[in-house]
């Protein structure tokens, strides 16, 4: 069984997972849709697809699964949408900025009983998964404290920044996710500290730029996130949970393994800067594992609720930032 | 000039004193006071000091300078005894558990003009010192995030833990004084997370073995510190700065720099797991600053206001953790 | 313009190749030829193109450029064929086991004009390509000394041995590769041990399973090989170039990132131990090269003479095992 | 019973060993002997020990061991008169430059029954211990292969190279002497190059600077030693044991463990570069070996055996060189 796709949104994100489907055994891009004749084009001439309209896509009786990599205030019609099609969707998180909207939506996907996969892409990078297997091993004992830091090489433009709906529920989301996803228990407090530092322009936005957040569960479990926009020497992406008998953390990719030694000392290369680089194993296994889970008709790896929870997170660290106080999640829940 | 010293208690951190003071140029240990006989006479064998009272050393002509090394409870009231009888004073942190206390103390110091350096070791360490000699050189531009990692092997005894003031004052503190150090800037908000999640008992004591704190200062600086009583793989001590132009880090001391590879993989050995072994340069370099600044007539490296203000972090943080909620400083203070 | 390619043999390297070919943009994979009809079907199921026998191919108008995957005691017959019938020709190395049948072959290619590279895998890798670049870029300055350390995780099967011209031919011609292109320089004399070690029966078919060899250039320059069939922990590729003002170094490639720490100490995952994982972007670099090198008329990057040499130095190897001496190149030339 | 010891020889090897003399519980430092006043003086001063003649110590009853730190050519003379007096001797590689004369000094040390340690500090050094030591445990299975990589940060000053033997008699003895502790076994063939390339005047005075050896045992295993006398990054001391199940390494010491990243990579010091800095550990064990040996009636753990036999693979060694072929030791014995 091949698994037809069509792709929404032929911008950066939309190349990538254009590229993945058509990497994968099994799957097939059928379609791609796009406002933008050029962008659409370009992927039609790398992989041999369709261009259709999203209205056409959605009566294709050729295409199985949608991957939607639109702008983010369409997230959640689309899922609507496609659910109701009966096609399996993809989304790139998030599904909207607002919690309301995306319980609704949720609510659509669960009476459709539609197949809804959130994309929280780090989960399927081969080093987080290592670090994951090795906590189901047992091998760290119970777990206790996660410590994840995730540094951007340089902030988004001023006018993404406008339209993100803020660092917390942009950058700082994915970090939500993998604390809950290595936690392994839900969230029950958080407390943050946001500053403007690297960009002051950030602030006039009513922004940040670099973030601190403690996550705290009910059996006191923590994890703690640090955020920057600006890291100067690449993408700083690490991992590290400690548990009761031991820890496991990952570490950087360097853009090679190569050293220089001379009289002031040891020298290596940059972090590889750019998360498409960064995370092109992650993207191709998270695609990988959409169509596994569609035709073994398993749970979606990473869910709808995944990405209402991450979101909740953020809602609470904003309001901890705004009011200076611990917020339980259910206060924003 | 040799500055000759005594040294007030023979316990494990007097006998690491009296090692350090013994093996410094310029200095000379005279005398040892210690109320358990057994413990004086083996710092005496070891360096061939005098066995005197606190009393006589009070009186001693041929003291220079003392180094407290007994109880807690005891240090505010030798610290005013012994800059008032003219000698410079070493005292290890803290001065003492009250805020209240140490404020007083200070006052008697400055009433002196009595010569007042409170140990704080870590900064004295060859790797942090290089750290902040990287800031110092303007290697990482201005700070702007401070991460520091620091888990002990495992917890005190309980009845330790009983008289220590509890985690944020008895190992915290040195975190909060690397923080107010590495980030050059006065700490303005703290807030915290704390766990029982090692040991129950130590709950019942009251206190806390997992926490994490995360501190700001006005210009919107953070610090971030991650305790837990028990490592399993030794004493982890790192700390990290991030700057606006880069980055400074300082990694651990492995027992040894031998890697074995097998078929599983490739294998060190844990962490010094001892803060003895793990500081020896750092309480070595301690003492000789302390000398360096008396014979030079310049201010001591860390002074009695250092250790006020790690104790008042201290605070912050418990009262952070009781009220859920950012503390300002100033309330404390 | 597409460079239309087939692909003589479609066992493992010749499905590598088929892998690269496709995925190289400016490359189109038209054609497949394998006596076995399973192996070649296998390539025409994933990529889509032909299954030929080689006879057609070599009269085929829509092909050209071959990359010959077959046995050894055929890549020279074919490049001459091949060569002839104006296709640019890549040839897995060794061109032959004997020297003389290679320099016979190079004047046929020669006196055809045609274009032939022959495949050393490892000048394409991304990290033996940055240690490169950093010599070229003056950043160790004078290079003086080169050490590869270069370990299979096991030897091959005993029939694979026998055919294989032994150790030297067959796997540190590799590591002679190397070293030629990172000295800069052509060797002078070979100086080599051998052992057998790993596996007896290595020995009973007259050769050897650990070797090491020292290079010398007329300036004095050398570089040390060190090999052994049999490194558990992984395939271990390593590279160290020493110059007058530097050293540069490439490290291995681990399963992963992570490490696992506990009360034994820290552990990481063994190394790659397959060379079709390991060298992966070094054999898509390698196409891509090859394909550059033809649409721009410049000289193949590497060449039938880097062939020929690499196996003077495994036969100068050999004959200084046999001889217990130092061997000039210009001896077996 | 405490060791009472003379140190014959001031100079900065002879204040190595005065201090770990002085620091070590269990020996005491009587009497300091130098030629130059100023020298003597020195340690004196620093330790409080006397100014005696070689003569004087010679018969000096409260003299139990010497350690001797005197110019190459009076080792053997010292020796023999030493352990004809009574006294334990520790001496400092090499005995002698001249085989000859070392087997002859042997035999008076084995008829005077005396107990003689020939300094070869890298046996004590922690690092290298716990290498032998994994290796002692099974760790790596059988030794196969081992790899020195020992490069001196520059060369010593020409009229030292003069009197040295030779950069295999002076520098590669060391590593000799860790090839055949690693290898557990007697070294059958040594195969050697040389070069200069760092410094004209060295080639022009005899010598080499750049040089590389295999030996190899008669059951085949294999050692392979590369020494440079300029690394310009620092004192650069590797060993690596590849056995039947696994291989064991150590690593450098660094100057320090911090590590600043920034735009253009990841920046960390320089090794050590210092002999005394590096070794600072080795040097203490190994004078604490030495007492244990004699108060333990135990044999010693470096013997003049061991000091004969890696003068003898340098020996054979220089042979390899000007023969241009491999050379069994037993031809140099």
């Amino acid at each position: 069984m091949t698994l037809r796709f069509a792709i929404l949104g032929a911008g950066r994100i939309g190349q990538v997972h254009a590229r993945a489907v058509a990497g994968t055994p099994g799957a097939q891009l059928v379609a791609i849709a796009d406002p933008v004749a050029k962008a659409a084009e370009a992927v039609k001439a790398a992989y041999g697809c369709d261009i259709r309209s999203i209205d056409a896509i959605e009566t294709s009786a050729d295409v199985d699964a949608v991957v939607i990599c639109t702008p983010t205030d369409t997230h959640a019609d689309l899922i609507e949408r496609f659910v109701r099609a009966g096609k399996a969707v993809f989304c790139e998180k998030p599904v909207d900025l607002s919690l309301k909207r995306v319980a609704d939506c949720l609510k659509v996907v669960k009476a459709a009983k539609g197949k809804l996969m959130v994309g929280f892409n780090r989960r399927f990078d081969p080093d987080f998964m290592a670090v994951k297997a090795a906590i189901d091993a047992g091998r760290v004992g119970t777990v206790e404290m996660v410590t994840i830091t995730s540094r951007d090489p340089g902030a988004p433009p001023h006018d993404y920044i406008t339209r993100s709906g803020g660092i917390f529920r942009d950058m700082t989301i994915h970090d939500f996710d993998m604390a809950r996803w290595l936690l392994g228990e839900e969230v029950e407090t958080v407390q943050a500290a946001a500053s403007v530092l690297t960009d002051k322009k950030i602030g006039e936005l009513g922004d940040f730029d670099s973030v601190n957040v403690i996550l705290r569960t009910a059996s006191g479990k923590q994890a703690i996130i640090t955020n920057t926009r600006r890291a100067t020497y690449g993408y700083d992406q690490r991992i590290e949970v400690l548990g009761s008998t031991g820890m496991a953390s990952a570490e950087n990719h360097g853009e090679s393994r190569v050293t220089v030694a001379d009289k002031d000392g040891f020298h290596s290369a940059p972090l590889l800067n750019f998360f498409m680089t960064r995370y092109v194993a992650a993207y191709a296994n998270e695609i990988a594992a959409f169509i596994a889970a569609i035709k073994d008709g398993a749970p979606m790896p990473t869910t709808g609720q995944d990405g209402l929870m991450a979101l909740a997170l953020a809602e609470a660290a904003l309001k901890s930032v705004a009011e200076g106080r611990s917020v339980r999640v259910s206060e924003v829940l």
